[in-house]
């Protein structure tokens, strides 16, 4: 393309949540902006694929052969969060909350969509399992229909290998009301009742 | 930063619009995808600056000396749109309704801010007005009080030296409620009525 703002325009219209308004609008403001900031952001862009690999243990981001979580002596490997994707995993440490180790699967089942266990891998995960001493799997994957089905299947397929599998709980987020809570929620929230 | 990922979040997260939570899902979108996608965008940025420069006549952005308005000789260099900003020259460009050339302002008179005339450069105007043969210069400065401002002194400003100066109008938007219309926009839709 010969126009180099139309080109700059286009390429970030891809990314995701970006249509061609705010995309016009970033590309006039790096425009705008001082010159290193654009060779900056151009260049940690461009980059990011040869700095940033999959950490060969769970599957997060890392920059050396295991991530920052695999790498820390400190976190429990007896407890195996599984994931779908790495943002996941990002919001989960964000949370403060596990102390175990990672497991992203990188897809979730789909029937519909014609994406089957293959996708899943879950022969890594066994193998994990077995020689990491995992005592329980959290299986953290949407509450979503796939999500549900494939936490579903990691269940059955992990059942011959005694670690115990739980589920992530369901129900009303932080502050929710209840007159604004859909159907399936509050059932949900209704069934995962704990006593006080 | 020796986290490069870290590094992307924060860079990203200084466009306007993107915060942190988005500029995250952007860095993480652009590492999933294709390598060769993330390279192009990454250097469309870093040279944009090399590659785009100022308009030399009316300070639209341009590939060469003179944008490609300025270059194109049906354009009628008899009316003038003076704007404030870039974006809204390219928002006029792709309304298709106007066809004569423009003057971008890059600042508006702002009194509270303590952005006075100097900013304007009014000087380089009244040169483009004399030496261009312009009749008519319509002022599309934004409908804001600093627009107004700015529109106001402009208008002084040229008196002196012969061109009509006309202002764009202001009333409801296309689709607009009245009954959703805040008063001012209503007051001056009423002002500005004309014969059917």
């Amino acid at each position: 393309m010969d126009d180099p703002l139309a080109e700059l325009v286009m390429l970030l219209a891809r990314l995701p949540g970006i249509g061609e308004r705010t995309a016009t609008r970033l590309a006039h403001y790096v425009l705008g902006a001082d010159p290193q900031y654009a060779a900056a952001l151009g260049a940690s862009i461009a980059q990011i694929h040869e700095r940033v690999r999959h950490c060969e243990r769970c599957g997060n981001w890392a920059l050396d052969p295991l991530c920052r979580v695999c790498a820390d002596p400190r976190r429990d490997p007896g407890v195996l969060c599984v994931v779908a994707r790495v943002p996941d995993l990002a919001a989960i440490e964000k949370s403060g909350t596990f102390r175990g180790r990672y497991h992203v699967l990188h897809a979730l089942l789909a029937p519909l969509d014609g994406i089957g266990p293959d996708a899943i891998d879950v022969d890594r995960l066994i193998t994990r399992v077995r020689e990491e001493g995992v005592r329980e799997v959290v299986v953290a994957t949407p509450l979503s229909v796939e999500g549900e089905a494939t936490a579903l299947y990691l269940a059955q397929s992990l059942k011959p290998f005694g670690a115990r599998v739980s589920r992530i709980a369901s129900g009303l987020p932080h502050g929710g009301e209840l007159e604004f809570a859909d159907q399936i929620t509050l059932g949900r929230a209704l069934d995962g009742r704990r006593e006080l």
